[in-house]
């Protein structure tokens, strides 16, 4: 087998092992004829990747999987009614590849909250198929899920933005981040140094909240106006009625004194996460919302309108995202995930390149 | 002592006694230039009355204690700097007593988020002075906290709208309620009764969801266009993406399944809490904001112009809470907030009234 029927990845086997990778042979769905296959050439690594192989995020995963959802990658295939992605353009792919496009949801630009919808790894199509993420050689997406990457941005810079850009692209729309608004963003790892760059980008006043100084030069690199260090003791008390919203980028939120942030908030201000710890929260009283009348909201992904929007922006501004390239591999893949796991490193992005290498030339 | 320097109060002494009423002479504040002196006609039985002196919301409370704080009166004194408010009027005092005024909050209509705001009861003025509550002969104001009372309206009636009736009112009104939006109230007790009154009169398509069928007929009553009975297994399924936004007027929050809530709301929407439990949340993932979109947030009661507007609205057309009054006395507390306390078929609000035959005429 290989492909157009299977696709050639590296794959999780057992969320114990979950940082050893074997190659496989996995089943691509059914090619239908709003249906784009791509000759991957590079994947970011998300945090989701390995909250989902670890188990983190629910032990109930299908295996073998191959995970992987910020994919840039050449159309080598169209189907029949697939109107603007032609065979040879450069196109990319995020963590949502189906949706029904014919509810309400989809039919108000939400195709993000479908009922129906199915992530890029991990789920499962309506004919039963496994979706199989961007660690491989090839990936089959519906159009409407599938995005052309203006020439400005280069491969290993547009990957992590379908995820991680867009994920705080949308809230940061949806909030109003913009001139004369105060945004601050919690945690400057992946989604938090695109949060602090688009922030800046849509024109708010910027400010990045991090346990430790360590990151203060980075985040002021990014065009944060400062940095505020949440470690150390009465943080928030220069802040209070500061910010119109927070977006919080990081996953230990079930660690968080939720209160003093919320103290930071302008009135009826929003904390919108777009990291999702593994544990609940513990010990939040409503108590603690009164003060500022305040909100905690957390939002999945965006919608294509969004995608576009962002890359259009990211285009213009010359936006880049600071990436660090690693040649896929085992233990390529391997490393990957163990330094994001361990957040050894990090600044801010790793993406998986060096396809050619390992798949050959595809076309 | 007595009046102006005392008032004459029905106070709990000990929060292990919690529904044992004293009279006692309690210290009023140092009268100032704008602070009106009301002898009260009535005051209605709030469940945040309850809270406080049960010690459920925080056992540090001053005692001896006396609580109330939806308070209709006579203006029997004016100072020398109150504009609206004459000898003689009959005026209301809610939740709130006073706040700075001066504060970015107060200046933006949002003095119910002053940092320095001070509650009617059981909070310190910057004298020092401790606040006392409606369940007396007096109460001392300051005039941006003393509201005229439209001559529709009896006074039975409008004592629980000026804190049950503005907490559901603001929420009600900063989401967006009005015609085209649907809106769930959950909880069909005092707060939600006015938020079911409320949401109609603006026009919203109002739901009411609700443990148990008990309450069903009144919610119709009220103008509901249906009822949904949350103790039935799956209940959530058949309202998915449904509302623009619920309010949540039960103080039981700890104890629910908020993902089902949270299923019922369109995409972004928001589940609003006016009723604060005793308790934290459990066990609430982050997770479970993400199939939606949506937000948890909460307010604390509303401001001066959201006051006025509630009770312009009223008046105009004609609603009525439903109250059933109480004679003031020890028995007649005692009575009251043991009622709050068990539920004990209270439908919807109770206000105490008779105070002339305790504290005489006052003038």
């Amino acid at each position: 087998m290989g492909y157009p029927e299977t696709t050639d990845a590296f794959a999780v086997t057992d969320i114990k092992n979950w940082s050893t990778f074997t190659r496989k042979e996995l089943p691509l769905k059914k090619f239908e004829e709003h249906d784009v296959d791509i000759a991957i050439d590079a994947c970011g690594v998300c945090a989701s990747d390995v909250h989902t192989i670890t188990g983190g995020w629910g032990e109930d995963i299908p295996l073998p999987l191959c995970v992987g959802h910020e994919i840039i990658g050449k159309a080598v295939k169209v189907g029949s009614k697939v109107k603007d992605i032609k065979v040879g353009d450069r196109v990319g792919v995020g963590a949502q590849i189906y949706a029904d496009l014919t509810c309400e949801n989809c039919k108000s630009d939400n195709e993000n909250y479908c009922p129906n919808q199915v992530d890029t790894y991990g789920a499962k199509y309506p004919d039963g198929t496994i979706t199989q993420g961007g660690y491989s050689s090839h990936v089959r997406a519906h159009e409407y899920f599938t995005f052309k990457i203006p020439e400005s941005i280069e491969t290993a810079i547009a990957a992590p933005m379908l995820c991680a850009g867009l994920t705080v692209f949308s809230p940061l729309k949806r909030l109003g981040a913009g001139p004369g608004k105060k945004v601050a963003i919690v945690g400057l790892g992946g989604l938090g140094h695109f949060g602090v760059l688009f922030s800046v980008a849509l024109g708010a006043e910027t400010y990045v909240l991090s346990h430790s100084p360590k990151k203060k030069e980075d985040a002021l690199k990014m065009g944060a106006k400062d940095f505020i260090v949440t470690g150390e003791e009465n943080w928030a008390e220069n802040w209070k009625f500061k910010f119109d919203f927070i977006i919080n980028a990081a996953d230990a939120t079930d660690r968080f004194v939720l209160s003093d942030y919320f103290s930071t908030l302008k009135v009826n201000g929003t904390f919108h996460n777009v990291g999702y710890p593994d544990k609940p929260l513990s010990g939040l009283m409503v108590q603690a919302f009164a003060p500022t009348g305040c909100s905690f909201g957390a939002s999945h992904i965006g919608s294509r309108p969004e995608m576009l929007e962002m890359f259009e922006l990211a285009s213009k501004l010359n936006i880049k995202s600071w990436v660090e390239t690693i040649d896929i591999s085992e233990e390529g893949c391997k490393s990957a995930v163990e330094r994001v796991y361990k957040n050894d490193n990090v600044r801010y992005r790793l993406t998986l390149t060096g396809y050619d290498k390992i798949f050959g030339k595809r076309d």
